[in-house]
């Protein structure tokens, strides 16, 4: 594989392991010579294959997971909130990033911070895509020709490659990082990937 | 919290993650003054409260698994095979360990190792009776007087009592580590724990 080959971050923008792996996956692959593909996908339909559900609706997990989350953004020092209302549909927010990626591609690493930081930094309901215009806006993107796109069928269409991909990828959860073939679950994952460029594998 | 308390290890015979913390939890422990509590548990049972079931019944989760695991042992160094006989009843295996550790629990620390390691590292299945009071003997346990623990009343009752208390914790998998009150869930959490305790806590 070519040192140049990207990262693939597989996310739902309502997944916070994704959010909180999101403030670091940058800067990991760029000490490895590597960039980020954002891949956001919608983990609902994953779950269907997977006959999985969001981890605060599992009994005793979610609990756990709710204080293993606040835990890690306190370690990390990522700004993090648990949303009113969390967990939400993210599709405005994955058929927007995928839009500006395949057409303003240079401003889609701005853009998935800003949604991810206002969704869980600061909050604000993205599932709401009025939000997701206005955040899109503060990114220096067209929010009128965005609103227009996220109606269309290619649009659509790109949302639906994406969770097909992700599925023949493997991908079953969020964060979902694929490097060189080699799949990656979990924010808690990001240390193995550093051992694993750093040395060629293993 | 004294210094001196222990770190509480919940798992279940048929964890190969747990497996894999089993060989370095003493280790972390130790360098913190601490000693490790085995508490064999059924998660068959822990599942049926979480509406769970094992990672490998799990569609694409269970194949992305089996290769973690294998990554996992191979950087770690821990021989690891994926039994023929794979996930496996336990309750013969926990009701022994639980025995011991009321009875003779200086022998604690080998029956844990032998039983995990007879499963994971050489393929041999401890759902049979007679395998782990095989190995029990190997350990210097007396097989016959183990054989006779393993339908005792009393000994059904405090493998109930330890699953029972599992729950109570909120344990929901394994392993399960709990440190001065503080829950960690996952082999990946090793390094975490060695942090919390490095620094008290955040």
């Amino acid at each position: 594989m070519s040192a140049s080959a990207t990262i693939d971050f597989y996310f739902d923008y309502s997944s916070p392991y994704a959010y909180l792996a999101s403030h670091t996956i940058e800067a990991l692959a760029q000490q490895h010579g590597r960039t980020v593909t954002w891949r956001p996908i919608l983990l609902g339909f994953v779950f269907k294959t997977t006959d999985s559900k969001p981890l605060v609706h599992i009994p005793l997990k979610g609990d756990y997971s709710m204080h293993d989350l606040k835990r890690t953004a306190r370690e990390t020092g990522v700004p993090f909130v648990i949303p009113d209302n969390f967990p939400i549909g993210t599709v405005a927010a994955a058929r927007a990033t995928l839009w500006v990626r395949a057409n303003h591609a240079n401003k889609t690493d701005a853009l998935v911070h800003a949604l991810f930081n206002a969704y869980f930094g600061n909050n604000t309901d993205i599932s709401d895509t009025a939000n997701v215009l206005q955040i899109a806006g503060t990114c220096g993107i067209d929010a009128s020709a965005l609103e227009q796109a996220l109606g269309d069928n290619d649009v659509k269409a790109l949302l639906k490659t994406e969770v097909d991909n992700a599925l023949n990828a493997g991908v079953f959860g969020a964060p979902f990082m694929v490097v060189d073939n080699e799949p990656f679950w979990g924010h808690d994952r990001l240390p193995v990937i550093d051992r694993w460029l750093s040395t060629g594998g293993w």
